[in-house]
């Protein structure tokens, strides 16, 4: 057993999604079922012989590196969002992106398939991935070997709270029917389900204060504030 | 978007396996609850901090490299057992090991934790890895983003069925009780569920004929055959 040994892994895909940036990214895929993204195939991959078949499973995962979060000096310990960010926890206890080889995987909903020029792309929801994310490997879900309900999982044994109601400004909401109709997507759910949870870096938890945070989705920046019991947001545009 | 993108992944930890070869190991993770690995973490990784926590999480996602089954010239297509070994699939659509970089991931049990001198080792239940596999990454299951039971999945939304009932010698028997005493693990449990859904290769499907088939597990040779409705064990020895 040769322990210095060492693999060369490359893309077979690319990403292309809403999320532009970490903040406000969901936490776990299928978190938040709005969250589209397309799976480009490099050439070498883009033949119908790879994905023959890959129609009939509703789910797939998507095994990728956390491009954004490739750091020579691995820590050890991270501090879990769930657990406010105050508590340590192993890396190999959680499921954060920095970590040992940084490759990520996430179950996510197959929507459909479509030959684009010569290129095959997947287009994906319920995604918890970065715009570029370098796909190294797809491969079906398999319900009666990966699904395990009761499985005990520590603090994350359940879904995060909803924390806030999500609402908008008129001159938001005015903005995002039109970029509704541009992208071929209600982003009011798409929002809704990405603010609700409270998005905000852990030491915020519970907090309330003054500032305004900009996301940039798609090729748009939402600007938003907490108030007490909800998120309001403020504007949806090109300028920040 | 660099397309020629390359990444170094290297092993955090090995796994020790009953499983010394491809044949007969199970087709999916948890379909052998019997079958026992320990993964044990390389030096650098082999610290309190890193695990710290992981003991909250009853199951755990291993991911790993199909260390046996590297090729340069990667296949599109695979004939899943499932089908018989006749009807082709695309890569993306199985989870033959045969894969574009290699990447395999097994959501196995975590049966307890040990610290080895200054080895940390995990004992793990219900595995189907291979002796010696490299292990680039150990996450948490998080049952509310890795859980889907109603996932559609093809030929293979159910678990395959048991085929053979499986019968034993005498003298295999005999043999196999003296090891179970060694190894500290009812080996009858672990032979039963590795052999009554026929490990044979697809190409033998529901066929019987003359061959004695031998199996490495543990340190140990299983030479078993197929009568008719059942697997009989003929013997489970150190000698061909």
């Amino acid at each position: 057993m040769n322990k210095k040994v060492s693999y060369e892994i490359s893309p077979v895909a690319f990403i292309h999604s809403c999320f532009k940036q970490k903040f406000t990214i969901p936490r776990q895929p299928g978190l938040v079922k709005q969250a589209k993204a397309e799976l480009v195939f490099l050439s070498e991959y883009s033949q119908e012989e790879s994905l023959r078949g890959i129609e009939n499973f509703s789910h797939l995962w998507i095994v990728f590196i956390f491009h954004q979060s490739i750091r020579k000096n691995k820590k050890t310990t991270v501090r879990p969002p769930r657990l406010g960010g105050k508590e340590k926890r192993g890396v190999f206890a959680t499921r954060s992106n920095f970590r040992p080889n940084s490759i990520g995987q996430s179950v996510v909903k197959l929507e459909n398939i479509e030959k684009r020029g010569k290129e095959y792309v997947l287009h994906l929801s319920g995604v918890d991935l970065l715009d570029g994310t370098p796909v190294v490997d797809v491969k079906p879900y398999i319900p009666y070997a990966d699904s395990i309900p009761d499985a005990k999982a520590d603090f994350a044994s359940t879904p995060p709270d909803i924390k806030y109601s999500v609402e908008y400004t008129d001159q938001a909401k005015a903005q995002i029917e039109k970029d509704s109709l541009r992208l071929g997507q209600d982003l009011f759910l798409l929002i809704d389900e990405l603010l609700r949870y409270d998005p905000r870096p852990a030491f915020y938890e519970g907090e309330v204060d003054k500032s305004i945070f900009v996301t940039e989705i798609y090729d748009r920046h939402l600007r938003w504030e907490i108030q007490s019991d909800r998120v309001l947001v403020l504007e949806f545009d090109q300028n920040i």
